[in-house]
């Protein structure tokens, strides 16, 4: 399986990591052999037919910022060109999300698909301003479209309802659905101001450029930047807590600051996301786990890569 | 899809009303069109090559305590000759739980095996005493056999470590696997005696013949017919919970009553089960849901019913 990579912050790091750690593994479990063979970010580029050395792009990157370090040369280049004309099997998009235009999600995505590769995403800018058209465009050029890294980082949210809910129906759900929001408020709660917690959320690298805006349209949404330290210590001398809770019911999306009792499953701290589904059969199902964070989100991109191997294969686990 | 019904209790009965509702949307969304050809209990037996009429096997059930009377002549009749010479795809193995020699479970199980039959069952008897050579026999018959209803009732914990974490390791699990212990432990934290708690579960449908004694072998157990009001209520005061908990590391498996903070997510109250598993790489994913109950233990079987219509079939779901 070869992939081309764009985007190569916090989540293509640890998948460049994962990969050199799991490997073997990976062939041994599940037959796949993936291998980037090109590498984009903003600085320049590095390709290599056979596969890049993943140490020597880890270290390329740690010293001179860019992927472009790779090879002695520094050329120019056309990301959209190079992703179009490399000869690979997939895209992973882990560019930053980008909610105004969702470029440069959408461009890079789209010129995956319309050069026979298959696309892994994590960026939700092309997802929230474009969904419907990459979906077709997608159908139309028999190309997979995965994205679980969007949701809940690590924990395999769509995996959840998409998967382990057949024969039953979803009614509604809620929840916490951003780990870097959840992570400022949860730390506003240990004392920091909204701005302090802010950087302390990207120092740690969690942080996207605009938290507060992390999410899509058709949904009634209010950020956390209006609530302040006060109204946090208010509610937890009340035994709750303010949380930025999305709730779907009845087709009706909204995302908003809502105050939760302590002993809600899904009142949870740090990067933690939490969702319960409503189901008509089986009643509450909540998943919590990890929202955020490299090696999790890494996590999400390597179980879409062989969720569509195995797809592409039609190999099913047997028993 | 044809399938073969033994035993008709709580799970039973609760299948075949979920098939009733549902039935229109199981040919809808999943091509299935499920129909129980024949039904077994300890008083007797209906068949019905096109399908039994389902309200009327539920009908003669409530009335006369055995399926036998959906028909007006009683016959004698051996169970398992019966399994094996009705023409059928399927059996639904649930029986109650025997831990003491596991049967009629495995002696049914095996004879649908060797007929060609595709097994789903809620028994925990047949795994926890003779898995191995059960799993040896569906391979060797090319056979399907499914379980998720044995473990967490209608919460698909054995669908999402299968499903949902591929490409990262699961290091270790725990959490609370039995619905009814916990139901019998929450009663007790309301004030009931181990008795009258039991007595509840019971009445409620949720208690199996020996609850306390639901685990396997090769691990070390200990039930909750040792617990005492007085050692709930003294947790109680400490803000804590007694539990139920499996534990799982290194292979080393243990079940134990064991005291945790009502602030830990697996502390979750009545008949929900909740496991948290640790991963390599994604961290600690929890998940949440009713661990007892007709209706969603029957979803379970359903589930699995379309697992292995879609197994079969090789037909998978596309984005």
């Amino acid at each position: 399986m070869r992939l081309v990579v764009i985007g190569f912050g916090v989540v293509g790091q640890s998948f460049a990591r994962l990969l050199l750690s799991r490997s073997a593994d990976l062939y041994r479990l599940y037959g796949v052999n993936p291998r980037i063979v090109a590498c984009i970010d903003s600085g320049g580029y590095a390709v290599s037919a056979t596969g890049l050395d993943l140490q020597r792009l880890l270290n390329a990157k740690k010293l001179s910022g860019t992927v472009g370090a790779y090879d002695k040369e520094n050329r120019k280049f056309d990301p959209l060109r190079l992703i179009e004309k490399v000869d690979a099997e997939m895209l992973l998009e882990l560019t930053p999300t980008n909610l105004d235009n969702g470029e440069p999600g959408i461009s890079n995505i789209i010129a995956a698909m319309k050069s026979g590769k298959h696309v892994i995403t994590v960026n939700k800018g092309p997802l929230a301003l474009a969904f419907p058209s990459l979906l077709e465009l997608a159908n139309y050029n028999n190309i997979k479209l995965r994205f679980s890294g969007t949701v809940g980082g690590g924990t395999p949210i769509l995996e959840f309802a998409k998967r382990c809910l057949k024969g039953d129906s979803i009614i509604s759900f809620q929840g916490i659905l951003n780990g870097t929001t959840n992570y400022i408020l949860s730390k506003m709660e240990e004392g920091l101001t909204f701005e302090d917690a802010l950087n302390d959320a990207k120092y740690k690298g969690y942080a996207e450029t605009v938290p507060f805006l992390d999410a899509i349209k058709d949904v009634n949404r209010r950020g956390i930047t209006g609530v302040s330290l006060s109204d946090v210590r208010r509610a937890h001398k009340r035994g709750n807590a303010i949380k930025l809770i999305a709730i779907c019911n009845n087709k009706q999306l909204d995302v908003k600051p809502t105050e939760l009792s302590n002993v809600d499953p899904i009142c949870v701290n740090g990067t933690l996301n939490a969702v319960t589904f409503s189901s008509e059969q089986s009643g509450e199902h909540t998943i919590i786990g990890q929202g955020a964070g490299g090696i999790p989100t890494a996590s999400a991109v390597l179980r879409d890569l062989i969720d569509i191997r195995n797809t592409i294969f039609e190999q099913r686990e047997n028993l």
